[in-house]
């Protein structure tokens, strides 16, 4: 599988050749005053997961456990003695250590490249180990906030989990938003549920096989013209991939379409109060020339 | 200056005995619903300024600085290819090394420690070295959407930047308020513009003295129930300390009132805009038992 | 178990009551020039084994894994040219995450208290988490040379490894001794074998018991005067610990002795030649305040 | 300049076309054997500097500091209780985070690479940052045990320091040794000392000029079969660079020769007592694939 393979073409060009912001163009002040009006409760809910070493599942063989590690405590009070403190006063401080691709994260559009190339044909190589992105960083998306759809694919397939290993198509994502009664807007964030996440937490080993969007679900996003993609397992995709290409959706969505990624979503509570709509915002973390960053998106039902 | 010093009791046992949320309790749903009708143009800003060794200021001596290293470039692509990877096919990841409070960050309400209790009389040995804290993490106070207020007292005072340690007072804040011709109601997030780190940011060197809240204006947070305050400066409140009281203000405001704290908040773009109302929502790392987090608030003007 | 309750007292105010060095001061330059005769092949050995998240064992729940990070590679070569370096030309840098307590390691006086005291009475409140060691950090400990005699209990009673919680005692000490012909001198590196390091890297998995020092084998140590302990097992002392004590033998030898412990000595290559006596080096990291390091100690046998 | 401007050729070759030793294969077990008996006094020098954040000079652009972060401590004592150790009794940890090139340190043979190759000619793209060194890491040059000369070349200039950017010769090699006494041998651990280190940690600002070797020392290092050469400088060589080319004298040794490096070494001691040789040893961390390693060289003299 290579760019050149696609049977369609995506959308590089779309908002001129040195863009980095890629599908988030699509959200325009317009569609954010219109997506305040989403919230009917005035519920406020957090879909990250907790950070910790012990906590944060799913740790792949090059990205080290996120670790909090502490600074200063109480044993420290003294220190502040010679700048005036009172005897009992301080500060607990900390450090966090943190891949970041780890638990509830985001992809920057310089994460993953095929042929050479990342988001809108910026040479790969625009990313080097000291200097980090030179193209597409986490700086350029990491401030987000629009309309929020969520489709809940589990339940309405009338399970708590999908299958490991089932491919989710855009009949899926039809029926299910239909059967929610929602619209797909152009700039949405498209929240995708699998019932994943709430197993893993709950203690169920990591088999290897988890539900994902698959080739076909691509055609859904970009006839909506989603402006992110999110869900609730831990690469959007499907393993083992869909038609065993490695990281193929990645392509199609990331590289291709410019679809900012948000993998690890804590969908439980917005599933369980059958929120499928809300204002949605997110602000990662603005290191310079990162290639995502953990987040908790904050979403408003 | 110790707790039972304070003219007036504080918020303690207002939420309940175990309670580890303070005042973020006043942002009830309706606050909400009510604070998503502020934005008027559909703006979105963030507050967040960069994150990187060389770009992000007030390194103290105890804070190492953040770190962005990298765990896989496109020299090892060749390794994804055991996984079926196609040639040129693969993906750049990163890691982040930060202190809590680095940069834009947040409190948490066990951050500060005074007579051995943090917020609501909870021990300040409940936060350990290896164990984090164990009560008022960040966990509990790290999702926060509401109603944005920023008073712009640079501004109304006719300077880019208020003068080095220049007390910020209940009346100062009030002039400001009126001049501009907002509200401040229970629940708000409350924004206090110094100019300080738009100065900073353009290389003016750390003098150790900065403009910030004193004593008096705790009457002005606590008489509007705010529920948060942030601010354009290093510690929310004047170095150096008012009525020279180590962390005076924070103890006011974090461990007796339990007002969550915003710290190095990038007020320019709202100053600019003269965007005094909005739409704020941040979601922290939620690391289990930290004592703060980088943030990066977005607001909807 | 208490300080006060040892049946003898140990070596506290030996060398002065300021004393941070405990054992090492046995280790005369006499002793030094003795121990450069020890050798007869010179042949050298690495005691330290290898370090990485997947290689280094028994990574307990307060100690993150080592990690390996990389600063700078080849696809940063470009950078240096700014410097006038020629095409092709550059350095590959990389980084070091790693518990002082990982691996082969060096424990410093400052890493276990009791009673509130570390090694000579200290207090064990001189080390904080922002100060780190005030009294007895690794600083004082962390270069080491003399005589090594090596004592293959494992070897001695015939078995690959000694059985899991098993006690070792004086007797089993001074049994292999003798049957070994090698003399204990007064400030000598002694090192136990057991067998355990080299099953536990072959791939047998952890089972929380291991074989190693008792209390009885406490005396052998003392009138011996042996200035640093190290073995092949996790903690010089058996699992479970001897009589029940948590860190039983590390509070007789490092608290009230003052002796040094090295852990997770890769002693197979000795065991192999049948080398008992040899010249010992150790420098660890320098890292002022620091509870241990890991280290590389060299062998001339 | 390029590997192929050579005047004269280097190693690669001479210990087979695999090897990942360099020379320190001309240390054999009789060099190690006579180096023992160098030493005429037992006293132990310990050639390491202090490491912290606020100690360790040098910190380059794309080079952390050096920090020490605490894991556990006094006030996790309770933690303990549960494993049943008695009240008071716990254990003090903590955490290196550090740069492989930080204050004193040793190159990996993979360190440096020249025409897209390191040390005997292997594919400087054998580094990746994922994978690190798949040739020359640490791991393979770490243990290090022979015999030192350390020629005084300030000393026998009369001088405290160098002059800032002074090239130094053979010839200034030759008359420091003649002067001293000593013979250099092969495989020999040769330190030169040119007073930079003292003056820096004395406080002299860095002001970017050095004393160190230059091409001309490269022919004493080579017609002496030198294994290991050492400095009390930050690069071994000069800066600004001799000839003025970028690394140039890391290229001869480390690239052509296959010589090893030891940087910001301590020789104010050495110096002071006249020790001009002894017996080095030096144990790396044997992080599998590093690039280098902070280092304590130990010398008896």
């Amino acid at each position: 599988m290579t760019l050149t393979e696609g049977t369609k073409t995506g959308n590089w060009g779309r908002w001129g050749d040195d863009d980095q912001r890629g599908a988030l163009n699509l959200i325009t002040p317009e569609a954010v005053l219109a997506a305040l009006q989403s919230p009917k409760r005035g519920k406020v809910y957090s879909l990250g997961i907790p950070i910790g070493r012990h906590a944060t599942p799913d740790v792949h063989a090059n990205r080290p456990y996120p670790e909090r590690l502490t600074l200063m405590a109480g044993a420290d009070a003294p220190m502040y003695q010679q700048f005036g403190a009172a005897p009992g006063v301080g500060a607990n401080e900390d450090l966090v250590f943190i891949p970041s691709h780890a638990g509830t994260h985001m992809d920057a559009l310089c994460h993953v490249y095929a042929d050479g190339v990342i988001w809108n044909g910026h040479a790969a190589g625009s990313f080097t180990p000291a200097g980090g992105a030179g193209r597409c960083g986490v700086e350029h998306t990491g401030t987000i906030a629009g309309r929020m759809v969520m489709l809940d694919v589990a339940a309405n397939q009338g399970v708590e989990m999908l299958t490991p290993g089932q491919i989710i198509t855009s009949a899926d994502l039809e029926a299910t938003r239909a059967a929610q009664g929602v619209e797909v807007r152009s700039g949405d964030i498209l929240l995708v549920r699998t019932g994943w996440l709430q197993k893993r937490l709950a203690g169920v080993p990591e088999s290897g096989a988890e539900a994902g969007l698959g080739y076909d679900a691509v055609e859904f996003v970009r006839d909506h013209d989603v402006a992110v993609v999110g869900a609730d397992n831990a690469a959007i995709e499907a393993f083992p991939f869909d038609r065993g290409v490695f990281l193929g959706v990645h392509i199609e969505l990331l590289v291709k379409l410019g679809v900012t990624l948000v993998e690890h979503l804590w969908l439980a509570e917005l599933s369980a109060d059958k929120c499928y709509e809300g204002f949605f915002s997110l602000g990662a973390l603005p290191v310079t020339g990162a290639t995502g960053s953990p987040v908790n998106p904050v979403v408003i039902g």
